[in-house]
């Protein structure tokens, strides 16, 4: 059996990587600018927002992406250079000229990613500066500092670092998230880069990063707001010199498996970092008539105001879960439906479970982590969100974000 | 020219009409029974909740419409009456047959309602209790009483009186409603009743009801949660002794129009007693590709928590508005979009306007009542929501509701 182990380090745990976090004063006095680099051009895949709005960054890496190589990628936070006009575009593609210049890199291996206020002009001087900080500061033990520096509203900087074998050679996989709010699911809304030194067939690449985002950054909600500005990119600069990977090798399984985990591991801190969040919540719909309809159902509940307040009071309140899946667009039949929080039943045949104490099930939803299962026994339809309450420190951050 | 003037009295002030609001103590002590008898039998129309888990009068309110006729609406505060299991509707009928027996009314003239915490059983020794003190307490000026009565987390009361002529007869129209949370059009989400002195042809009054709402409860939203209660009942008792009224009468634009303002005022006061509510805002989006895409645009605004966040702090955040409209699924081309606060332009093609200071946004913003108006340019549909802001307060109310 082939192990994944995690460590430390982030993106630039893997070979021939480095990378900076500086401060380039976008929008207040933190670490806002972060600078990912390969020594040598690597595959790259993404996915993007599908937003109708999209920021400036996303219209030029999706052309960029084309190309499926990518040596450097350039992010400042503060500013979203979205819908401001013609400039943007140019603002983004400064951003990827400059740093491609000052890397002696080519500026179509350069994508650059802007997360933070949407509608304002970028401060390109400052940008600008940043990006000549960055190159300064890049580093082999960059990644933690560039993680840190993509943060908007995030509490906590998210990274991931895993390692395990491909063909007897040690392969690592490193990787680092922002999110906070606008998170949803329809493409990530959120920022997220991931490295490894394996080489990696880019179709192969990006057929994998998809299947691994719809299974983790797609199931993720904390207000159901959509981001125009949802980015993943994933390079892969085959440094550890491996048989580039694609689905006919051996060890496929095993490098799937971990880019899975790794963006399941990234998109699981992005919920329990959503903004003002104090529980985490997995919401399992079973036995829709259809997936398409689990996913509805599993959406509605976890976009509830009135239920992400009720878990926020801490409040069993089954009726309020029931009645979302009821204008979900989801099949339901009240009397074949059940619901469960955690392993005990609240709801049995569309009505309060017998037997069970109101107490007991205050106790689960007293954790600051617990499942909801809503079992509609009228298909084989199921599906999975991963999301959080509403507190009212989310109206706090929200309230006051841009002026 | 026909006017229609603002009178006092709710439902009451119709001719013919009783009512009254006791306290029933069925959740707290509160008043929270109401009911409203005709002398004689009237003439119903009604529209329901689409939930697809729908509370027990609803799914018996929706069989005794079939006859058109009512005399008596039972409504309790406090309990749902819904997702109880088959006692459910045992409860609804026992309901509708006790209020019958009391007032020596046929039980298929007296349509229930519930309104409260869904997911319990209904406490029907208070109920039954509460019923027989309603009967007592029936009276001429009851209205307000009554609409006090319906309350749950409503912080007023909410009541309309409207009187105008018919054939140079005197008309009146009342009504009353309880809002507050759950607050999301495709159906009103909320309870609300009418009551005429005119007679109205079955049909005709259905008809018109039905159009009133479309363009006034099913205009509305607080959070985009849809109740599984909804309900508007109207009762036309005919006691003025017009000759009734249908399409074909010279007076029914008088009458359907005065009907439109009876559910628009009500429909407008339950917004601004929605939940936590500090602000009322009028979202109208202008120029889209259809009439749907105007809809999908003016709901994913008015029910985006960043948005209405943003509204809450007094943030002209434009970002977040286009942002919305770009992931709801109508047809938006940046480039063409435009976006006025009041009158201001906040977004001209796309970026912010030039020339319009943030100061005089934030004035805007800043007021109790405000306007956002998106132009789409893509087309003719329009469409208008009327919606609050996301407070604090909303997710106090709501994390302790249940227990």
């Amino acid at each position: 059996m082939n192990n994944i182990k995690a460590i430390t380090g982030g993106v630039t745990a893997p070979k021939g990587y480095r990378a900076a976090g500086v401060e380039a004063r976008i929008k207040s006095p933190k670490r806002d600018m972060a600078l990912v680099v390969s020594d040598v051009p690597a595959a790259v895949a993404g996915t993007f927002t599908t937003n109708l709005i999209q920021g400036n960054h996303v219209k030029l890496c999706k052309k960029l992406i084309k190309g499926r190589m990518a040596q450097a990628i350039i992010v400042n936070a503060g500013n979203a250079n979205a819908c401001n006009g013609p400039e943007g575009l140019k603002a983004a593609r400064r951003m990827s000229e400059l740093t491609g210049e000052l890397l002696d890199i080519r500026p179509g291996l350069v994508f650059p990613c802007s997360t933070g206020t949407i509608g304002l002009p970028m401060p390109m001087d400052r940008v600008e500066a940043g990006i000549a900080l960055a190159v300064k500061a890049l580093s082999r033990t960059g990644g933690p500092s560039a993680a840190k520096a993509i943060m908007t509203t995030d509490t906590v900087d998210k990274q991931v670092t895993l390692e395990f074998k491909v063909d007897d050679t040690t392969v690592r996989i490193g990787g680092m998230a922002k999110g906070a709010g606008m998170i949803e699911p329809k493409m990530a809304t959120m920022l997220a880069y991931l490295t490894t030194d394996a080489a990696v067939d880019a179709k192969a690449l990006q057929a994998c990063l998809s299947v691994a985002v719809s299974e983790s950054f797609n199931r993720i909600t904390v207000d159901g707001d959509q981001s125009c500005n949802d980015t993943v990119l994933f390079l892969a600069n085959g440094m550890v010199g491996n048989k580039p990977l694609s689905p006919k090798h051996r060890d496929w399984p095993v490098f799937a498996g971990a880019v899975g985990q790794a963006t399941r591991e990234l998109s699981l801190k992005i919920v329990k970092d959503g903004e003002g969040a104090s529980r985490f919540v997995t919401v399992v719909v079973r036995g829709a008539a259809s997936g398409a309809d689990a996913r509805l159902a599993a959406r509605a509940v976890a976009n509830s105001s009135l239920v992400k307040t009720a878990w926020c009071g801490g409040d069993p309140n089954w009726g309020r879960i029931i009645d979302a899946v009821g204008y979900s667009g989801a099949k339901i039949v009240e009397e074949k439906t059940d619901i469960r929080f955690d392993r005990l039943f609240a709801v049995k045949g569309g009505r309060r479970a017998a037997g069970v104490e109101l107490k007991d099930l205050e106790k689960v939803f007293a954790q600051k982590e617990f499942t909801v299962e809503i079992a509609l026994h009228l298909g084989k339809g199921t599906d999975t969100v991963y999301t959080c309450d509403l507190t009212k420190e989310y109206v706090d951050i929200n309230a006051e974000y841009m002026t």
